[in-house]
């Protein structure tokens, strides 16, 4: 069954721009990360408590992104996310920021890649078997 | 001829890191950006010069990173970077950050692709053409 | 007549955190800022609207600040906002960083002094008067 | 004997500006603390080794900063450090950013206090006994 893509807002502040009067292309990262957060919270899985009950982290290991539009002080975006693939230690979020009006211009386009690991020694290990089932 | 990739050291502060105790992976695409600054400024080209005297600004369109291994506080890193395709009004350069030392791990790879833009419009614009030239 | 401070919240997500696991001390300025602005905004200014119209930006000119609690990753915040004083060209902020829960553990404090200035030129110039007025 | 001030370097670049061309205000924190981490380096000590080996991290608990001047894109500056204050658990740096050239015109002042804390627990510990003789 298809599902909707996840939806995050974000709002542009002055830390957010640059010189070119733009939004610094390091800072989407940041928007992508507190919208995957959201997703995962959306779901029931916060990550603090991941960590400290499951000894699991998430970390990026490919990022792939186009940036279509510029953004700019004051804008209102909204983050989309969804899964693009789920392995047995990785996931590949799609996640694509509109703009948050009724064109919901495309701002940025995104492929992401994280892989789990044993929270302390930072070595691969498999996404809990629960995580895993709902995230499908 | 074969052209040595220029060269920029990193040294990883407190600012850089996150609670997982390694480097954020939205800040790696700051170091790539001080990076490519040095590299234009180490042709002879400064990018608030170009604004002022040609009226071009770049402004980042792809990113592609992968990220191979953790950076963490206090290491120091070398960013490499190389003009991997120069066309009419875009630069795809080619960026690896390796660690500092005898062994030159690397951390992280990267292709950014910008795009040559009139500064105020923000519209595509030919890479002007000594520019163009001299980096090639 | 007394009244309420303005309250804005915000969620601590990981590019908030570095290494020793809580937010990072630079980054409470970036809430404080966001928190100023949607004051203004509920007091119906707009900074982009203000340069655009009025010709003035607000530069910071002072920061005083206490650190009193750390924040820590998920945690949600409270940034309330008051004027402390406005003066004819520039305007003391006082905002209060707390838990938001019940008990409302107040995490920081700051006093943040805000100059006006012509837009282009960057010297002080009066508060525009209708701003002045309804902010008082 | 008086000591001549501790000084670190700072290039200003694109992810330091926000949309009204200087530095956003926030990120005066991050040179104040890399310079505040070279000048412990210049002193034999190394933060993470700190932690490791002595069990203590430094918070920081305070700061007073005043914006004297802009600085914008490309602008080269020094952070001056020194200790205006020792006490058994918390040092108080006296900081100030100038520019880079032959006025060494002030950019920046501030005082900044950290508190000596037991690295896990983040409880105030006394500053180890070494490193107070020495940074006196």
């Amino acid at each position: 069954m298809m599902q909707q893509p996840h939806e995050w807002p974000v709002r542009i502040y002055y830390e957010d721009t640059d010189m070119q009067g733009i939004v610094y292309y390091a800072n989407y990262l940041k928007y992508l990360e507190r919208a995957r957060t959201e997703f995962l919270r959306s779901k029931g899985f916060e990550q603090d408590e991941l960590i400290d009950e499951q000894g699991v982290v998430f970390a990026v290991r490919a990022v792939q992104m186009d940036y279509l539009k510029p953004a700019q002080f004051n804008d209102k975006l909204i983050v989309k996310t969804e899964i693009y693939e789920i392995k047995r230690a990785s996931i590949i979020f799609q996640q694509t920021i509109v703009r948050a009006d009724k064109n919901r211009e495309i701002i940025n386009k995104a492929k992401i890649k994280v892989a789990c690991l044993e929270a302390l020694k930072m070595k691969v290990k498999a996404i809990p078997k629960q995580m895993s089932i709902q995230l499908k």
